[in-house]
């Protein structure tokens, strides 16, 4: 293995088998860059590509983000000195990738690309923003640290963070069909406004802090998109409600147009342009995976009789530069999927395969035996441990600890100062422990620890977890540790969702979303930490916190005179603050949920910043990302309602099942052992073909259960098994330059509309 | 006409075709209600689909359900021997109905549906109800008038309201579905809350208010369920934020599981239940309509040759029947498609078609001079005069007028005090009616009028309102009419919207759907109304609104003292009682938007039956309803997208189109007359077969655009044009038992999957 990283001086065979491997394992890994094929730039490009190159870079991008928790106004505050000489060094790194990775792409397409272009931007701006707060403090003048708020670039513009990206595109993509139904929307704001004005503005009426009410337009406007977000209902009707009652009608018929259509409009076209994208993405990404596979093909191919086809001896090597640490069984296992008529050569269509094949997981199986049964037959198996084992087996074990669990969680709820009760809590302990031995004593514990037996698995680490922290917490008698031991005691509680089939189907699909919810998680991290940075340079210090029992005047204004009186200081907002970035996270938390929101700001509600602050803050969170998130939930669900009762198989599933080499995950059953397959555990490494049958029993492709499939790879594999094994895809180019456009169905039928 | 009206004494051949036409009929407005074939069976069925009685039993429905409005609490307080005697009307009438009903139906079919069941169980219900508590109030015991929840059943179970009860249909579908994801979603509540009762039970914390925070599990269950609809938040996180900064993380944590995630699943079922039902019904209404046409040619057909026919006159004499009030051309035009040949008879696959060839509507379309022409053709062919007709129809006209809406909007909203600016408002006025003149000099009077130039009918109708209400106004001085004027004045500005090409599509799917959401109104009246008479019946009278100006500390208390010092007093929230019917849907509404709910409440928040209240209600309106209301914009919006490049023609279009005697809505110009056939304007009435071409002209086929059409009718006239036009269909049988299960494709593919 690692012939990739050995480097210089390959003969003109090994440089080809590189370039090969390159496109295999971009194809394997959906990766995208476009590289040269100089032997140089391939040896620059597998370095590129290391993991601990990548993992550096994204050390460097959490260290530049965390940055603003040290500069002021900080949770931690550090000179400037330190923190500034922090950002040049992050600086300094990403400038080293983008020139490493201006030495693996072609010079054209490093300079079209918008992405470098807007990195280097970011980095000149970075320092030149830099260098003039560092002069201008050094003359005690203070300024704005403004070029904090582009350091997300870094996180969006680095061709690791696709997924990031891809959603960033969505968003992009959505903008000209959600402009115009904002402009329909801001439109019927308006005419609501200019009615309102009308109707209210002249009959003196006041607010119930005694302001005139409804006599600006401008405040009416921002009075009436509040009311969409509901925050501020019923409050903004009651003056003209209780002066007369049809008004209601104004503000209802309102309601229904702004609140209820508009917003639904809204989620319906970030819905279906989220939809059309996701779709063409997919298409990219597997013609482009194919494209890949092709140049592969073409560059390692020799005519054998009439059809081009890559020999064993080179499918072999080429084999192991993809995976240098694959086994020796594995790479039998492949090639004899590959190479199904043992002709001494792979074709085409199972070359392209190749990236597929190397992605599915092999496991060894095997049918062991319990340690104890090894080390005391007799007692093991005499009729009393078997009724033991038999009773652990059956299904009423099982609803007895739920039974017990429930009742566990009465007695959490019931009042703990009652010695009886927190007795109680020691007698759970202990049947829980109980449970767990009787499950080793009856099963072979490696199988109860086994791969992707999550149930158990997740019950052992909440207890061991749980005894842990508890003597920890006992010894130290710390608050924080013994929050910890409650929170893992409650959550033992999660068993029984397990145990009910119906609930499970609900529970995979949401374990199923939660990677891609992260790729949300950057998404909201790079939008929070503009808006916070903009909030903290904005509003920063205009209130504090002081402790909450301390009720000095003082304390009770949140610092600030001004807001004596206010719901703010009423309701004990002070901590709501842009002190630091993690208050402002909490705040733009609090304002995403955007209920309160007028108080939550109205530490400075009444200017007009704050206003149009919070007006951006809602269109891109809450118009925007808050709604791509739920169609992305929305599609998760309705991809697992589609699939629910029919099986989609790959291809190669089909073929692996043909051969007989092949599990499907749920066969795999409790007494069995899933193990990964281990080079050195299997004493088979040598070619001889007569042995191949028997050395391979017990090895098998393990078929991942479409249950456990994330909907990017379930869509991907459906639209691979669309395109004909042979089919060559559009061009490079072509591909490239799909639109969403063209995926609609000329004709629609009943079917497929909506 | 109207001999299905004149009953009695037909000879057989007359029975037939008036059976016949009963099933064309029913199969041209798709109503689905099973009734005998008995000659008495089937006249009585005639009077029972007349509009009279429908209109009738709307009539008492409306009065039944209004009957609330007069009973105590009462908006306008009646004697209860007044309420009580029209109630018995009302269900008499309901009772006549029902009898009616079963005359028409089988007896069997009658016994076995739940509907009538229903309805009758309802109406000895109330009577039992009425009896009771009219002689209780004798002895003048209060008791209370449970059975007026029950008054929407009527609404609900008539056969006439088809679309609310599918809508209710559709959520009893949803129901198990809902009720996993509910119990899952509550499971996490419960974890959470245990959770809460441990982190924050034993910390001695406070809430705002003073009261012990988070020390019961029940108060914690609430105030967590209530965090789910945003209302307390970020109120509810205050304290244990402010004692602990890490604490925010649970509250952070627990919004993103239950208000994000969940409600988001929720969304997700009930959208994919409500798209399953409804494609699901469609294709069952599409199979009934087509099973009635075919039991009409069965007992209509002859055998003429080797195949089964209408002839001529009994078709025509059934077309007669179905359609009393059909001109002759238009008969004549009807037949003419039907039977292409002029063979003498109607084929099958021709007559199937004849129900949908009766909604199809007819128009004459003519070219006619503008009258000014005829009256004083010199002067309105004058070259001033054509230079003036030149310029209104030019684009630049309408663009001026746009700009003149513009700055009309702008002085709206300045300062009308300002009596330059009151002044304005006169110019205005006459810009807009010197604009009309012009149009009316340009266009012909009777095209400007057309029935499908919206926006110049909307135009003209909001200024003769406008005018209207103006001098009334000025007239009586009163404040209503004045409102209605400002209001009116608004409106003109809406033109703008019109003008823009790219509003349009988003306008013409907002109208398109404006029939439904009445559908949707309907069911919030049933859902709203029982919870309006329980509210009324539990919380009436718990606080009492007095004018907002008048400050004794009995109106600053809402008459309640036991509200000093609480939010809803401070707030002016008094208004806010279920005091009467029309408060309590005030309340409801309020309850929907969710937001302030507490404090709405406020008045019995304290008892655990308001928390109850509030939970049920916010479970049924806004978990299922509101997210079925959303489901409905979002497929509205979907099918308006997947239809927009492409062409929806059924099989009829597609004929009447090659015949050429049908005309796209999109090509009727300006200048065209648009005008329904009357029978009396035609001269036309022979059957002169040579005459028939000559007179012919100028009567076509009105093919209504796509836009024009409603999500159901679209999605079934795909379905229909994809059933084969001689396909007999699936039995009654198989019909009536076709489940939404059936509609997922076994293989889902990329295209259709999700």
């Amino acid at each position: 293995g690692g012939a990739g990283r050995e480097g210089g001086g390959f003969p003109f065979e090994d440089q080809n088998l590189l370039l090969a491997a390159a496109y295999v394992s971009d194809a394997q890994y959906n990766r995208n860059v476009p590289f040269e094929t100089s032997p140089r730039a391939i040896r620059l490009y597998y370095f590129y590509n290391h993991w601990t190159m990548q993992v550096a870079i994204y050390f460097f991008i959490c260290v530049d983000l965390s940055l603003a928790l040290f500069e002021e106004p900080a949770l931690f505050p550090l000179p400037f000195l330190a923190t500034s000489l922090a950002e040049v060094l992050c600086l300094t790194a990403f400038f080293g990738r983008l020139v490493h990775f201006a030495k693996v792409t072609p010079q054209m397409v490093f300079w079209k690309d918008m992405k470098n272009i807007c990195i280097m931007v970011t980095i000149v701006l970075t320092l030149i923003d830099l260098i003039i707060y560092g002069s201008l403090e050094a003359v005690n003048v203070h300024s704005v640290r403004w070029s904090r708020a582009l350091r997300p670039v870094f996180l969006i513009n680095f061709p690791e963070s696709r997924q990031i990206r891809r959603t960033f595109r969505s968003i992009r993509n959505t903008l000209p069909d959600i402009l115009y139904v904002f402009l329909l929307f801001m439109f019927s704001v308006l005419i609501f406004s200019l009615m309102a004005l009308k109707l209210f503005g002249d009959r003196g009426l006041k607010t119930v802090e005694g302001l005139p009410y409804f006599t600006n337009i401008l405040d009416i406007v921002f009075e009436l998109y509040v009311l969409v977000t509901t925050a501020n209902s019923p409050d903004v009707m009651m003056p003209a409600y209780n002066f007369n009652w049809w008004y209601c009608l104004y503000f209802i018929t309102y309601t229904i147009i702004n609140t209820y259509i508009f917003m639904s409009v809204f989620l319906a076209v970030v819905y279906n342009n989220y939809r059309k994208h996701l779709k063409n993405e997919i298409r990219k990404l597997a013609y482009l995976k194919r494209h890949k596979m092709i140049e592969a093909f073409n560059i390692l191919k020799v005519k054998v009789g009439t059809e081009f086809v890559v020999t064993e001896a080179q499918w072999r090597r080429l084999a192991k530069v993809v995976a240098p640490h694959i086994s020796s069984p594995h790479l039998e296992l492949l090639l004899r999927i590959s190479d199904e008529g043992q002709k001494g050569h792979v074709d085409k269509v199972s070359f392209l395969r190749l990236a597929d094949l190397l992605n599915i997981q092999v496991v060894t199986i095997n049918i062991r035996r319990h340690p104890l049964e090894d080390w005391m037959p007799r007692v093991y198996r005499s009729s009393a441990s078997l009724l033991v084992q038999r009773m652990v087996r059956h299904r009423i074990f099982v609803w007895v600890y739920d039974v017990i669990i429930l009742i566990n969680a009465i007695f959490i709820a019931l009042d703990e100062r009652n010695p009886f009760i927190s007795y109680a809590e020691w007698l759970f302990l202990s049947l829980y422990i109980i449970e767990i031995l009787l499950k080793l004593y009856t099963y072979e514990p490696r199988a109860y620890f086994g791969r992707r037996q999550g149930t158990h698995k997740m019950e052992c680490y909440v207890m061991v977890g749980f005894l842990f922290f508890f003597f920890l917490a006992r010894k130290y008698n710390s608050q924080q540790i013994l929050d910890i031991v409650l929170i893992l005691r409650i959550l033992r509680l999660l068993r029984i969702i397990v145990s009910i089939q119906r609930f499970r189907v609900i529970v995979t699909t949401l374990i199923n979303i939660g990677p891609t919810i992260l790729t949300f998680g950057g998404l909201v991290l790079v939008v929070y930490y503009v808006f916070a940075i903009i909030g903290m340079e904005a509003f920063h210090g205009k209130v504090r916190f002081s402790d909450p029992n301390f009720t000095s005047p003082d304390a009770l204004v949140c610092g600030n005179p001004a807001l004596k009186d206010s719901a703010f200081a009423r309701d004990r907002y002070c901590k709501n603050n842009f002190n630091d970035l993690a208050s402002s996270f909490i705040v733009l938390m609090e304002l995403t949920v955007v209920n309160q929101w007028h108080n939550i700001l109205s530490e400075t509600v009444h200017s007009q910043a704050a206003k149009l602050y919070f007006i951006g803050f809602h269109i891109v969170v809450v118009i925007l990302i808050v709604n791509i998130f739920i169609a992305f939930i929305l599609e998760a669900f309705f991809v697992a309602y589609s699939l629910e009762k029919s099986e989609v198989e790959t291809a190669i599933e089909k073929k692996i099942q043909e051969l007989g080499v092949g599990i499907q995950e749920e066969e795999m059953q409790d007494g069995m052992l899933v193990d990964n397959v281990d080079a050195k555990d299997s004493g088979f490494s040598g070619d001889d073909g007569d042995n191949k049958r028997k050395d391979l029993k017990g090895l098998y492709f393990r078929i991942a259960s479409k249950k456990y499939r994330t909907v990017d790879a379930l869509l991907q594999q459906m639209f691979e098994s669309e395109i004909a094994p042979e089919e060559e895809g559009p061009s490079l180019d072509e591909i490239l330059n799909f639109s969403p456009g063209d995926l609609y169905p000329k004709n629609p039928n009943f079917e497929n509309s909506a």
